[in-house]
């Protein structure tokens, strides 16, 4: 909880998941200087009880903890080294400054910022989240973090107020964000995986319906499959995650693949699928419309169209 | 429940599930005749309380209901039409015959011997399983089947006592097993994966038991994946379901797919983790064993080796 001793908190990135955390800090009374790119973000931030930043370094100005949740790593080094200028704002700001970086970013982004920082004086926790917009809207997120047991226990008022679950995956930072791209190797090869096999289904003649089902109750359950098959039942791809972001998230874990020298085969194979639905000009669409590059390319529907009146592609 | 009028089953096939299944039906008050290709398996199951047949052709002869429990369809065919000799054999035992073929085959292979027993008289079920061999032996597996009601009706006896859920998936041969290979898809996809994932994340740095209790509550959760990397973190690889299940059930899958015209990239990609781990000698070691690959091309551990005294390969 907030105390009159809580430190106010900076916050970079008002987008679906950076709105929802920052809403969050206000609800558990949290002063919350909230940054954008995009003014209208800041405006509805402004408008939901935060206080408007006029940059990354405004937002950082009199923190104490400065959360940046911006969509990777180039924007993080952007907004605190670069034209926002962030971390020598917070360094000015006041003792004890610490930084939350909560974007997914390889390992070695997070070490190589936390080393950054601390030459400024600046804490560092590796704190990448998972739980998607609906969870970082009720502050109920998964955090996979690391950093020193200090930047813990500064962090923790701000932790409790953005998630349910904290996982402490040690001191070093980069083990936070190493997590993170674990379970998105899964999570990632299991939302093609179930394109695919609902996709392989229905051409044999399978009932998707039925299909969902069976599978829920079989071995070939994933949390995923669960959670994105029902879009494709329903047709509906308003993006709750979009296909790009696995374009990037997958792309994260094979350039750290490629830094480590360590094969990812299943992980490459479902990010060219994730890319093959990108060029085919779903990208933005919920990432469940990887199961169109199956129906393009093999010219079907998983789901007759009469029953799909919002499958707009 | 077996009654006074209960036929007596046939069943062909006492491997690890078959006998587990036959055991079931024994319990349930069935009189079953068994054989196996394996004399020792037909002695074992006579010391249970079971019939010990002395062929295919025998098991069938004072059969109702002739269930086929064998590896695929090549030891399907000869059991029932070959030298096993076991549909004429059922076709001449009484009224009313039915062929449950449980083993994991093609819908068109399911379709082709639906019609071909049809041609004698023979009714046919579809009725491939889910549940590995603990379930086999409590009678609770999962069965995914098809075939016409009357067919259903003669079976349902048979299958009360060896499942815990019965899928109807319709009545043309054939849809029990598309389904089957629906399931097969992720399970097979699932269980590469999980070892592609913690093999990832030891790489990185990442305690692989701390890494399963956070993806066991993580958008990367899979059933497969809570159930074998266990295996993983005690290096048992004890076969439950071994690597060269796979080797045929993907590459049934890979065939379905080619009949069809259908592409499976991520299915294609795990049965080359899987066939690279049986070209290491890995193949009939538990399917997590797949794991071996990654350790074995990186030459590291994911586990450290004091902690697996078990790990022999």
């Amino acid at each position: 909880m907030a105390t009159d001793n809580t430190p106010t908190v900076g916050f970079i990135g008002l987008g679906a998941m950076g709105m929802g955390m920052a809403r969050s800090l206000l609800r558990a009374g949290f002063d919350v200087r909230g940054y954008d790119v995009n003014p209208a973000a800041v405006e509805a931030f402004r408008t939901d009880g935060g206080k408007a930043a006029e940059s990354a370094a405004d937002a950082a100005r009199q923190a104490g903890v400065l959360i940046v949740m911006v969509l990777n790593a180039e924007q993080a080094d952007d907004a605190l080294f670069g034209s926002g200028n962030a971390a020598a704002a917070l360094q000015a700001a006041g003792p004890s400054p610490l930084v939350i970086l909560c974007s997914t970013v390889s390992p070695a982004y997070a070490q190589r910022t936390a080393q950054r920082l601390a030459g400024m004086g600046i804490a560092y926790l590796d704190a990448p989240v998972s739980g998607g917009v609906t969870r970082a809207a009720e502050g109920a997120l998964s955090v996979m973090a690391s950093g020193s047991p200090q930047a813990f226990d500064e962090a923790a008022p701000v932790l409790d107020a953005l998630s349910a679950n904290v996982y402490r995956l040690g001191d070093a930072p980069g083990q936070g964000s190493a997590m993170k791209l674990v379970n998105q190797v899964l999570a990632g090869i299991h939302t093609a995986a179930a394109a695919e096999a609902i996709a392989f289904g229905a051409k044999l003649g399978i009932d998707p319906k039925q299909a969902y089902d069976v599978i829920c109750s079989s071995a070939g359950a994933s949390w995923m499959f669960e959670d994105r098959v029902p879009h494709i039942l329903a047709g509906d791809y308003t993006p709750r995650s979009a296909i790009e972001i696995w374009i990037k998230d997958l792309g994260i874990i094979l350039d750290a693949g490629k830094e480590n020298r360590f094969p990812l085969p299943l992980a490459a194979t479902a990010h060219q699928l994730f890319m093959m639905a990108a060029a085919a000009g779903y990208g933005r669409l919920d990432d469940s419309a990887v199961v169109k590059v199956f129906e393009k390319i093999a010219d079907f529907h998983v789901v007759s169209p009469e029953n799909n009146p919002t499958d707009q592609p």
